[in-house]
């Protein structure tokens, strides 16, 4: 057979190194489409002038676009049959990316669980994204459901791997060339709330919603060239579980970090991915929004003139975030919360 | 609070310098977004080589989207709290921009005015728009109805600025490295039609029309970094005057004036903004059509082989322009009228 | 007047040579554009640093955007009045696109003959895509059913032209630059399957469905230019023959294509198109599937690195494509099928 029938959850070993198809150049028009779809407004990835005058050569990528490009290219070996996303962990952005830039991904086989009722797996793995001269741009590790070819099929004895529950603030990366405090102007920047004008516990309603059509949802994830079946095929997903196409989970959290610049103007760059949960699904006409909870700050190192945060950003579906809708005593979520993201910015210090 | 109020009328001053935030960096992916939302025609912008055979260095930006960008700045500061755009006046495009360049904005409050109800005032500012090396490319006057925060706020006397019918043919700047008559194929360019053919009073019905969907009046605005929410949000909007999402009204523009190409495939460039009004609003599933009026025709200095005309660009709803739809005599428009936008282009003489 | 009414079959004389307008410089937006409308994933065009590694200076631009933009080109002057597009033929890519290249285009009249009806009558013309140093990047013939502006108009004898069933494999364009030996590694372009793996009546169902929305191919064919009216007017097609707006034919050769990598990864380079047909139209919210047939195989002239492979690629509508639907017996389509097209690819050898 020729068609790529997508690996099921006996194929897998622990140890297995998989190299992923289709190197993929990102440029201009990956930023302008990006721009469209989410709106952004963080002034470093907005503007070559402001990147220049913080020290970078231009604009970066947005973090996140980088992190659908290296999560697109692992989706036709891991998650074909993939039932779900179950979540992320370890994730770090090691270097800036630049518009020209070519990047691939691979993904190394670290945990495997099947699950009692023999039908499905849970199939962990590190996945690398790199640049064309072989540099690290990015690494995380995310968990999956996947089917199994046949219940019957004998697996290896379950290995999970022991997982941080966040990065540690010295091991994410700041490129030494940015400097905040060269040229800051907060008017420039949209606010001149800075990292020492947030405190732990702060909560942040965001206030601002995206209704989301299919046209959107389905432009983005071909931008990914991620191929999960469920975004685009109504033909197939109207006679499925949800009568619908599932919007692609990294468009919530592209959506959410958008909707955040109002109240987070100065968290510029995304540095580490702590964890992430999909927690429930969201159809084209929903409107997200989202709010934000200071989890932890630290220092960036030596560093004057900038700090690290971390930020837990939960987004909903058709509910304004004034009350902070969240999760349960129990850990269970009310139907309209989406996402559940746990990440560290940079911020500039004032 | 970190997130951002928006200015209310009480807020401003006459005199009063606002530095917008978020520079933006424009670029070929923006060109060809542009070209995809709206299917522009005119060969000055759609081939470099055009471009280069009249005298430029390359194909410069769609004057609007360099608009757009501007205007988008401005919305957080001056309109997040308005309740109507009510108008244009005296706009000039100083400069052609090219891909690469970075915008910024700043406005001045020239004029406020506070409505008998107390509710709300008009706030007039002049906004200008800048390239990264802090040359001027743009400037406008808009003026717009905000809401009071307190409508027992106490506001300054009324000052209303006086503002030009339209902008002086001698003020409009028109490129002395553009050079039509050095290579000017109107076989290329589209129309055999040039500055010399075209009389005033002439109403051309620009025949085409194009139908807006939700995805992509978003996809523009967000593209423009303009955040006003009326355009974003269903679950809000649906609660209100409309029940639906209203569309940016310089998308209408834009459409209306890709639509002209049919009838004035070499009026190239816009030069000068006379004035404005959208005079209805459009929502998804409109269809877009448009008529023009030539309103004056002027030289270009003393330029030979380019002159100036004032176009009158009236687009309307569901409603084919070959009986050119207008106001009555009371100044009173149809409701399928929705936009009559006055304003200065180049054309080439023959 | 002033607006271009288009050609009527009376207008076209044989041998008649016409420059169609608008020559569009294509850039990296435009490549982003592409790839989040389609989400193809041929390596060659994904990444700069593969096609490098094979030879070339960096990812040329998708074949079939080449395509639309020359056809666009020529709507205009061909085909605005048209009724129904008929076929293509000795199509052949003469050399590679790359981003920054302005394409132009122009057609001669190789056959015209009027149908008894004496309404219409059917229009062959050779079109010819240029670069901006007028050397050819295309050619192809395509013909297509046109209204007579008066049916009492006498028109010329008919002539129609011999047409090659598919264009021999020694005409066939591959650049001398391109060398698949210097470095391809199959799993990066995501499949293991080379020139060597394929047999003469093969047939791969390419398993993919894609839903197409109303924005996305109006985007598509406004990116394209073509301004043929039936894409974009829901006010005057619902009042039409099907009551909607029609999708531009070649959004579904662009999005079949894009789902045939899924059996196809190799193909990487379209060569040559021998015919096409849209057998049954497709609207907004029809979801697209597709499946390939090998009809022939041939050498690259000596080329030990890269063989030709002759497909036929069939695309339906809201109808998965594990039985192969087809014509019948008597050449008839099922209403699910919408598309037959008949193309040279040029593969690596293993």
């Amino acid at each position: 057979m020729k068609t790529n029938p997508g690996n099921y959850f006996e194929d897998f070993r622990v140890g297995q190194k998989i190299a992923h198809a289709t190197p993929r150049t990102l440029n201009h028009g990956d930023v302008a489409l990006y721009q469209a779809l989410y709106g952004s407004r963080f002034a470093l990835q907005s503007s070559d002038a402001f990147a220049q005058a913080v020290g970078l050569p231009k604009s970066p990528l947005d973090d996140l676009l980088v992190f659908h490009t290296v999560f697109g290219k692992s989706v036709p070996d891991i998650s074909l049959n993939a039932v779900a996303n179950l979540g992320y962990a370890e994730g770090r952005f090691l270097r800036p990316v630049y518009p020209g830039e070519t990047l691939s991904a691979h993904s190394e086989v670290i945990g495997l669980k099947e699950n009692s009722n023999r039908q499905t797996g849970v199939v962990y793995v590190r996945t690398h994204g790199m640049n064309e001269k072989d540099e690290q741009v990015l690494t995380y590790v995310r968990w999956v459901m996947v089917r199994k070819r046949d219940p019957e099929a004998a697996v290896p004895d379950a290995v999970v791997p022991a997982l941080a529950t966040s990065v540690p603030a010295q091991d994410l990366h700041l490129s030494p060339h940015l400097k905040f405090d060269a040229l800051f102007d907060t008017s420039i920047s949209g606010s001149k709330h800075c990292w020492d004008d947030y405190k732990i516990g702060e909560k942040i309603d965001h206030v601002d919603g995206i209704t989301v059509e299919e046209a959107e949802h389905m432009m983005a994830t071909r931008l990914y060239q991620n191929t999960a079946r469920v975004h685009f095929n109504q033909f197939s997903e109207g006679k499925g579980r949800f009568g619908r196409r599932l919007i692609y989970g990294g468009h919530v959290i592209s959506l959410a970090r958008a909707i955040s610049f109002n109240g987070l103007a100065n968290a510029h760059i995304v540095v580490g991915i702590n964890g992430g949960r999909h927690v429930n699904p969201l159809f084209a006409g929903g409107t997200v929004f989202a709010w934000s909870e200071v989890l932890d700050k630290q220092p960036a190192g030596h560093r004057k003139d900038a700090g690290l945060v971390r930020l837990r950003l939960v987004a909903t579906k058709d509910l304004p975030c004034s009350d902070f809708p969240d999760k349960d005593a129990n850990g269970a979520y009310p139907e309209n919360v989406i996402l559940d993201f746990d990440y560290w910015a940079v911020m500039p210090r004032a």
